[in-house]
Order: structure tokens, then C-alpha cells, then sequence
């Protein structure tokens, strides 16, 4: 066991992620005592028959007394009670962290409830599928993807490197980065996408029935990617878009100028302009291959079910 | 040889759809010829050292002529001059055919150099990846997927069925359509789709070099999707939108209303808006994997270069 690195470990939320984290846990012995707190008894039942934790509850006081590392794997817009409901039996020197996909709002939320002497590390895996529920996770999800650390200011060293190890033994590079600027390359990158896959999809949806079951027979044309993304916990999604409103606006805002340009582009026949775009955009792809960003993660035969 | 389908098969275009067709009729011996037309000596080399013809030239009429089966495998813009320049040359019965995502344009551009005795019977597999070229074809690419035909008025309904039957050995299940009920659908499944994507990785490509290169870094968590699609060929995905203009159009209005929708939930904080609109398109995934459409193609590892 010369490999522990934290006595007691508290998940808050046993999803996708947490659950992905536990296993590794588990799989590399790197806590000794696992407990995982949840709200409903049936992922409850599951983080225990998955032996992703020691012992279960629903109490969030319970799960956190004691711990060593507590992470918060929740919906965000969960994390200012929980944050509450945990300040007053947080124990001296404990780490809390979280994995949530906004951060500027987070810090706000949890923050004020993190008492004097315990270490706030905010914290996100740059990973993940379009499943959910901890029967989801698997033990590689997070091998070659970026972690990012945003540390706030007074942020305890030690405790932002016992979490940025932990994330390295789970096969994750490390970034620090200041929240808000995490939160606008995540607007770019992760929420508008998932914002427009979400419209395409819910356009689709709404076209009458006979075009609309052509479209789900024919989604292999392109259609296909948009569902799978549209896919998402929709709770999750909720809280993300709530709580990186700014953000996700304002680059909502340079897309629709661009979509609409391209679609005079279409309309006034201008191919050389239409073309040049789609040359440019091949560019990216070439980078985003070279930076080895662009292998979709490969969740072993047990976890594919449904998908 | 006893599964002959084609006595000489003229490829004119051999990417990664000519390609990969071309494939399945050596592996299953459909064609006793196989003739490919190519504009650069770099793809007519590559089509012979892959041994995807028996033949090569630049020259459309001689690609044609004596060939019982045509199938034009290039950019849609290419079509109406590809269609001039073999009519002369076409022998009687022998038929064309194409594999063009867009189908009502492509009808108008070729439909007027067909001969009498020939049979033109256009044709659209639902199947890709972002790759293109004679190298990028894999002879399981159509294998579980759709091959919509698209007949026109008084096409001779052996013709039809000798082409059906071609996909139905590439592995394809066959639907036909209305060519114009045809190109409505691609332009919701796949067309608009597209577009999206080069809009989005547009986008991106705009941004300040710092906030790009991060963009590129942070790519696993959904942009990556998005600059796969977008890496698809530029002057095939030209053609289809100015081909498809009014269908695109049509479908792009509807996008943006409901993006506006959308961004007005975000800017209102309608979260229960935004959880019931998540929840629905979840469904729709469901209604894809349900009609197995919702596995992506797997091309064997040596095409895997470069991707």
C-alpha cells in the first residue's frame, strides 16, 4: 500500500466521472477508504455491488466527516448546498474538490462555506462520454486528457499538488489556469458545441413524424455525431449553461454572426468563399490530431451497453 | 466468376466513395473490368498500385466507352461537364449512375446528356468519414448503412435493380426516394450538420492565437466532433451546399429560430426550459441506436494514417 495517497475519500455524486475516478482509485489502491454519497438508494445499491466505495449514504455531512480529499461530482447547480451542508463537519486540513465543467460560478458557490484551515481546489477533467451513472465509468477515461487546476487566490500549494497527483496517476496531464479564462475556452470548446448539437437535434425533433423517423434511419450522414452528443445528462447540462451564462453567450453571439455570413454565402452562390472557409477549418482538425486530442475515449465491452 | 454483376465498371472520380465501392467488386469479383477516370496522375497512380483499376486516363469519353456501368464519384459541380463530355461516347444499355449527396441538382445537370437506350439511375449511400482520396476507401464502409436511389421518371426498373443489387453486395440495405424528399432529408441529416461544424471550428479559428491554441489543447470535450466533421473534403461539401441551397436554406432558418429560442432560455435562466429540451433530445438518440445507425464506421488500420 506504499502507494495511498489519501486515508478517506468522500464522492459527492458517483457518476460518470466519479465513478471513472474511483475505479482508478480502486485499481491503484490510492485510498484506503472509499465512501460515496448519493441521493438516490439505487446509486447507492450500484456504488457498492461495483465496489466503488467502502460505504455508502445520503448524507453529505456523514460522507464528509473524517475525509481526507472530498469531490464534489454533481450537477453544479447542486454544489451550494452541498458546500453548506458539508462546512461544519469538514475536518481540519481535508482537500475538497470538485469536477464540474464551469469554474468562476463554483468558486462563488462553494467558497464562502469552506472554513479556515480546509483547502479548496477547483478542479476539472477535461474527459468524458455521453453516458451517465456510475455502471458508466471506466478506469481510462481520463488517460492523455488534460486536467485543469484553477487554483483560487491563497490557495494552500501542497493541497493543489496532492490533487494534481492524484489526477497524473489517473493518466492526466495537469494545466492551471485562472477560472474565468477556463470558463471561456470551455464555452468554445465544450458548452456551445453541446449547445448547438442540442439545437440540431431538438430542430429535428420537431419535424413532422414522417421526416423526422428519416431523419434517425439516414443519421449516419452526419446526424449521428449530433445525437450522441445530444445525448448528455440534461440535468448537467442545465446547471452548465446557467452558470457559464456570460461565456457561453457572448461566443453564441460570434457563432450566429458566422452562420449567418455562411448562409449569404449560400444564398449568393459564393463558392470560393464557402470553399476557402472549409479549407481553413481542415487546418484545425490537422492541429487538434497532431496535439493527440482526437481519439474518442474507448469505454471497455461492459460499459457499452445501451449506446 | 459466377457473381459477375458488371462485364467493365468506369469509375469517373475515385475517392473515398469510388474507392471503396471499387473495393467491394474485387473482393467479391462484381466487375470483370474496372476503368478509373482521374484528373491528377497522382490519384490515377494510386488507383492502380492500390489495385482498384485495371485502367487508368483523364479522359472521360475513353473512360466510357464500352462500359456497361458508370458511376460518377466526384464533386457535384463536376457533374454537368463529366455528363457532356461522356455522352457521345456512352454504349447503349450500358447505365449511369453517381453516388452525389445531393440528388435533385445532379438530376437537372446530367439527365439532359443521357441518350436514348441509356439508363441513368442516380444513387446516394449514406456512409462516409472524414477522409478522403483512393487511399481512404475500406470495402466495409457501406456495410449496415443506406443506399438511397432515387429513380426519375420512366427509368428502366432493371437498370434500378442491376444498381440495387451492386449496393446489396457492398453490404447496404436499399430505400428509394423522390429526389427532392431525398436531398430535404440530407439537408437536415447531414448537410446542415456539416455546416455547423465549419461554422463552429470557423469560429474557433478566429479567436486570439492564445485562446486558439487552448482551444486545440481542450478539444476532448466535444469540439473534437466538431473538427472531424468539419475536415471533410472542401470542394465536395461546396458543391453540396450550392446544389442544395434551397433545402439548406430552409432547414438553417428553422436552426436559428430555435437557436434564439435557445439563447433566450440561457439569457432568462429558464432552466427547466432548457432541463425539458435536453430530456427530449435524449430520446431521439435512443429512436438511432434503436435503428443501429449510431455506430460510427470502422476503417481497418491501414487507412487509420493520418486520422
Amino acid at each position: 500500500m506504499a502507494d495511498v495517497l489519501f486515508n478517506r475519500v468522500a464522492f459527492i455524486g458517483i457518476g460518470l466521472i466519479g465513478s471513472s475516478l474511483a475505479r482508478v482509485m480502486r485499481r491503484d489502491g490510492l485510498a484506503r477508504t472509499i465512501v460515496a454519497c448519493a441521493r438516490t438508494e439505487k446509486t447507492q445499491r450500484a456504488a457498492l455491488s461495483l465496489n466503488l466505495a467502502d460505504s455508502v449514504t445520503d448524507n453529505v455531512a456523514v460522507a464528509v466527516s473524517d475525509a481526507d480529499l472530498i469531490i464534489i461530482c454533481t450537477p453544479i447547480g447542486a454544489y451550494a448546498s452541498i458546500a453548506k451542508s458539508m462546512s461544519a463537519s469538514l475536518k481540519k486540513n481535508a482537500i475538497v474538490s470538485d469536477v464540474g465543467s464551469v469554474k468562476g460560478a463554483v468558486i462563488d458557490a462553494v467558497a464562502p462555506y469552506i472554513p479556515e484551515g480546509v483547502h479548496f481546489v477547483p478542479c476539472h477533467p477535461i474527459a468524458g462520454t455521453e453516458n451517465s451513472g456510475p455502471e458508466s465509468g471506466f478506469d481510462t477515461l481520463f488517460e492523455d486528457r488534460w486536467t485543469i487546476l484553477t487554483p483560487v487566490k491563497g490557495s494552500n500549494e501542497v493541497a493543489v499538488e496532492r490533487v494534481a497527483e492524484l489526477w497524473r496517476r489517473a493518466g492526466s496531464r495537469i494545466e492551471r489556469m485562472d477560472p474565468d479564462h477556463h470558463d471561456q475556452v470551455l464555452a468554445i470548446t465544450s458548452h456551445v458545441p453541446h449547445l448547438i448539437a442540442y439545437t440540431i437535434v431538438g430542430t429535428a425533433n420537431d419535424l413532422e413524424e414522417r421526416l423526422k423517423s428519416e431523419v434517425v434511419k439516414f443519421a449516419a450522414s452526419g446526424f449521428r455525431d449530433f445525437t450522441r452528443i445530444a445525448a448528455s445528462d440534461p440535468v448537467m447540462w442545465r446547471d452548465i449553461f446557467l452558470n457559464n451564462k456570460d461565456a457561453v453567450l457572448e461566443m453564441l453571439g460570434r457563432l450566429s454572426e458566422d452562420l449567418s455570413g455562411l448562409q449569404r454565402s449560400i444564398r449568393n452562390e459564393d463558392g470560393d468563399g464557402l470553399q476557402e472557409l472549409f479549407a481553413r477549418t481542415r487546418e484545425i482538425r490537422r492541429s487538434v490530431i497532431e496535439a493527440g486530442q482526437h481519439i474518442p475515449p474507448k469505454p471497455p465491452k461492459y460499459s457499452d451497453q445501451g449506446n
